[in-house]
């Protein structure tokens, strides 16, 4: 008999029927007992009155595969209305070794390094399950948005050359007897292909041996980078990155309304115009706030960035600020000067409930221009010899961004480790599994 | 003034407009000049009278990034029966250097080393920015037919702590002092998944330290992978299979016709149900037709492919073929065998136009099967541990496929190296650009 899903059941009362998935839960009572089965759409609950079956639910310990043929009945104390009642029950493979937590308590038990070490068991869990889901639906929404506009998806190089943009934090390898490096970012390429397509996108991962270990550092995460050509300044780049993000947020309301209302979740409203703040105008607004003088290195520190998602609440009742501006001394170097005030730079972070989530901007687009940018830098042209040829060749004024999904995820969810929202976190300590 | 782009022009006739782009030609007749430019819809036509424009113009070589403002007048010789007259040229970035090829031309005249060496520029030449549109369409259809299907697409590392899977050709690299190795596929992922999803796919790098030089060959390419839970057997997948390439079929045939037109291509139908043949069939086919006695090391060599390709297209009028029921040791210790005839699997390959496109197959889900597959291959179980620990937990029949993006496009265009249809390859000897 073809196997229907749980969520199929309400409709179906009255007939035989059969499902199939993971026993969840078993309840044993002095007359009854019931099998609560999972399968990818949520759970059923079958209803074992007949001492036989009884037997065999005694030994079918959670996790274990089981088909269950019976009839669909409605009641509406049961899950969704309906639950299933004379049931035929196999396990065709027999008995599942248990986790070594509960699956069907609505909080884990476990540390998060048990549950790292034992992820295969552990995202069965609902509420992790829910997480990746609702992961996946935010990166629909993100390639829904850019497609409409014309941008095109790429897939470039994971291995480079040169152990360019940021030297250090990055893996190198042996690629035929050659030294190589797994690639930080898609920056150069996206880059490149601006050249080509105008608009591009890709979701790829990226690699950064990142020494520190945090809560919001991975050593492999999947990077949303964009690319656009024919723009003003940043702020046409600001504006693409907005729609992205209300994009992104619908498609997670919409796609997975029953995980956001299981999880409890307020998902954000991304305003029609995001407020923003120049990066001198943050830095005096914060000094002054927390009576702070920040002129001798002018930077702001994650505390600096709390109290401006605070202060864009209140001020402006938005989840999202713009900072705008950075000094140019604190941006890599293929980073556009603001033309009006060139120490500082027309790059932009995007703080999302105060913290970094977005860095973004306009890049230099002339070759003269790079190679300055590097002996300023102290750099030797060599290594990026193949990525500033393309800005002899035509290369429209253009900037980009690059969002991490994981850490999108880790603020939407409001999640305290990045690896509670990372399916198989790679890190300082973790390769396996 | 706002740019629009080249295919608005026809909407603006007796207009004034700017557009931007490319210098894509110049033609420098006695009476008149024209200048063709490129932006990311097409070309417009620029009729250059004035001879302060015209002395411009002879400066402003191929590449060179133009802003033209200049009226839209009806011209049914014109490209697209519309032309720009009265121009008012500018370049805000001077003139560019023209690349090493004509891009204007029909066909590239540069060796493919010498495209693949100036990937930046080479990638403009129409013929291969419409080959990666339709790459990206192809993707797009991809997700489409599983989103629909319930699939849940999932990120997975590209770095892993053992050499599994096929031993050799594998990317070795430095984990903070650790030996690692850059993942050949997610196989072990996707299937862990199975166990949390039921139903996922996954777009992202592979690596495998091929170290043949042949046309067909890449050291990175996109897989497209899928995998899928509460199967009756290889079948199911083969059935879902065949949805997923009707739909990238389908999408680059809608979302990317004109360049389809363009490229002179016929796409393939894919049939409602695509003709299969069974190994030992398909042997006893070949070695029939050519003469040869293959019973000695059953195998098929790609000319014995190439053979049943054309079979299929001859009797079935399909360019699609499923060879089922490959010997099980000529598979991964993962698969499944047929259980009616043990020697065999239930693994396929699918061949497209006489070359292998797609391998999957049906796996083995019980923990015994693993340790006992994993014995008969001669290997410790030590490494494998992380994966196959799952399968104690409950992990229901299930299978996959993964399709070589790549190496569909290569088929797709009938491209004669699969190198024409990546845009940055990576391969023994390239590591740049």
């Amino acid at each position: 008999m073809q196997r229907i899903l749980s969520r199929e059941l309400p409709l179906r009362v009255g007939e035989r029927v059969t499902i199939a998935g993971w026993v969840h839960r078993r309840r044993l009572l002095k007359s009854v007992a019931f099998l609560i089965v999972r399968d990818r759409a949520g759970l059923a609950q079958v209803v074992v009155a007949e001492p036989a079956t009884r037997e065999l639910l005694c030994k079918l310990t959670e996790e274990t595969i089981v088909e269950v043929e019976a009839e669909v009945v409605a009641n509406a104390a049961a899950p969704a209305g309906v639950e299933l009642t004379d049931p035929v029950v196999r396990a065709p493979d027999g008995a599942a070794v248990p986790p070594p937590f509960d699956l069907y308590r609505p909080q884990l038990t476990a540390t998060l390094p048990t549950m790292l070490d034992h992820a295969a068991v552990a995202l069965r869990h609902g509420p992790r399950q829910q997480a990746f889901r609702m992961s996946a639906a935010a990166v629909a929404g993100f390639r829904a948005a850019l497609d409409s506009e014309g941008f095109v998806e790429v897939h470039t190089p994971k291995v480079v050359a040169s152990a360019t943009e940021s030297g250090a934090n990055v893996f190198a390898l042996d690629w035929f007897g050659r030294p190589a490096y797994l690639a930080q970012s898609p920056q150069f390429y996206k880059q490149t292909l601006v050249g080509v397509f105008e608009r591009v996108y890709e979701v790829g991962p990226v690699f950064r041996a990142e020494p520190h270990d945090t809560v919001r550092h991975l050593a492999q995460y999947t990077s949303l980078d964009v690319e656009l050509g024919f723009i003003s300044d940043h702020r046409d780049v600001m504006r693409v990155l907005r729609d992205v993000l209300a994009a992104m947020t619908a498609s997670v309301a919409q796609r997975e309304a029953a995980a956001v209302a299981a999880l409890g979740l307020t998902l954000p409203d991304v305003p029609a115009e995001i407020p923003q703040v120049h990066f001198a105008d943050a830095l005096a607004l914060v000094g002054a706030a927390l009576g702070e003088d920040l002129s001798a290195e002018p930077d702001l520190a994650p505390a600096h960035e709390r109290w401006l998602g605070e202060w864009a609440r209140r001020e402006h009742g938005s989840d999202f600020l713009f900072v705008t501006g950075y000094p140019m001394a604190k941006r890599p170097f293929y980073t556009h000067p603001d033309p009006a005030r060139p120490a500082y730079s027309n790059g932009f972070d995007l703080l999302f409930r105060g913290i970094e989530l977005v860095t973004g901007g306009q890049r230099l687009h002339r070759y003269e221009d790079y190679v300055a940018a590097l002996a300023a830098a102290g750099e030797p042209i060599g290594p990026y010899e193949s990525y500033v040829e393309v800005f002899r060749h035509g290369m429209p004024r253009h900037g980009g961004f690059a969002i991490g999904l994981e850490r999108f995820m880790m603020r939407l969810l409001e999640a305290t480790n990045v690896r509670e929202v990372t399916l198989f976190p790679r890190d300082l300590h973790r390769l396996t599994p």
